[in-house]
């Protein structure tokens, strides 16, 4: 990994990206993905680079729906291994789900790295690695899934996830969340909850939320679920982004930060 | 490189993304180079794809104060150098303005390929192979310049630059023209004249800008600069990107789509 500077003021944003790189050049990560990532450096700008409220309230009712859930899955695809995978290993135990290696660019090669890595980080079985089922709809290679996994669950978590598979699996009768900073994707307007936000930072707050919600009684977590909006939550993240350009535009974003 | 059929509605993105992946391969654009080009392609899709007038208004003011600059320079990086090699050799020639290879992730090889590439397309100079000078405030190998390039220069092109390091060149007393496609980057930030355009619309208009400006006379060059105001450019540029994401939210955003 190429070493930037701790002094740099976006040393996160540009770790993560070094992460990412890192992630391509062992194999989990595919060239698309890099772009992809750029795309949502993008978004990130857009939001602040900060988990806002909608993205909160979307990340409470995802879990709620995922600790009522009977068979919940997390997908895990070349991006999240490479950012989060010890977190992806946390947030599946801490709601006791299952883990399925789901790629768009499937390699059998990627598929059996990605594993390990989630192996490495603590997992104890990971799905995907002799997908048998073909979601619907979708052509072959893009289509596979696990019988014990994606299959069978009821509520599936798909971050960074293409929109046109995002769709299938709706139609498929699945529970679809998604993680994904761009509003606007097709991911975001076809999942039943969308989590606009980072996953660097959504994980760990998942994985918070998913500790402290697991003593509440089903009653509680269906509550939360009730007054859950997506199509509201998608809004208000597009008004908050409206109203963020629009303060930086009155406030003048010329100069306002450094140059001491 | 991929063959793109020209029919796709998104040719030209397309078309530029296999040149930036071209650009990695032959050696001569970074890998965090994608991830910085997805990042653009995200912004100029809330752009539109277009020159906006902001931007228009930008490159008149770069172009009068760099056709009335002592010592001009262009910098040239990785991306630069895959995506417009042959408009940056012409800018550079139309302005009488010199060219500096600068990179943020500098290896000597790569200084050297995008060199190679310049001359290739006909410059007759390309500074920066060399450099023995540092910008004051920046870590040893990010601060490398040429003594008779960026060294010297009142007004340098930093297009696709790095924050950190265009704050730098301000403090250093340098007058800095940036080409970037995120408003709120600190680049955009912190130069004095901010592009927020795709530099393969952005150089061959600036080209043009340059052999029409060329004969104007220095009073009417110095008008263009006093009514030029960068911090309302930006704002500007915000509230463009703010109207089009209303517009794109109006046309609803939740399951509005298929799912038939």
């Amino acid at each position: 990994m190429v070493k930037i500077p701790k002094s740099h003021p976006r040393y996160w944003s540009l770790y993560y990206r070094e992460k990412i790189i890192e992630g391509m050049e062992k194999g989990i990560t595919a060239k698309a993905g890099l772009i992809a990532h750029g795309r949502g450096e993008a978004f990130d700008y857009l939001i602040g680079e900060k988990t806002i409220p909608p993205a909160e309230e979307a990340m409470k009712a995802a879990v709620a729906k995922l600790l009522l859930a009977e068979h919940p899955v997390i997908s895990v695809n070349g991006n999240v291994a490479a950012l989060v995978p010890k977190e992806t290993v946390e947030l599946a135990k801490a709601l006791g789900a299952k883990l399925e290696v789901n790629l768009f660019y499937r390699t059998e090669e990627r598929v059996k790295k990605i594993a390990e890595v989630l192996y490495e980080h603590g997992a104890e079985e990971v799905l995907g690695i002799n997908p048998t089922k073909f979601i619907p709809g979708l052509e072959s290679e893009r289509a596979k899934v696990d019988e014990r996994g994606i299959w069978k669950a009821d509520v599936v978590v798909v971050p960074l996830e293409d929109g046109d598979r995002t769709e299938a699996l709706v139609k498929m009768g699945k529970f679809v969340i998604t993680v994904d900073l761009n509003p606007l994707s097709r991911s975001a307007r076809m999942a039943d909850i969308t989590i606009v936000d980072n996953i660097i930072r959504a994980y760990p707050r998942m994985i918070e939320l998913a500790k402290e919600m697991k003593s509440w009684d089903k009653e509680r977590l269906q509550d939360v679920l009730k007054s859950y909006d997506n199509s509201k939550v998608l809004s208000d993240v597009l008004i908050h982004i409206r109203d963020r350009l629009t303060r930086l535009a009155s406030e003048g974003v010329w100069r306002k930060e450094r140059l001491d």
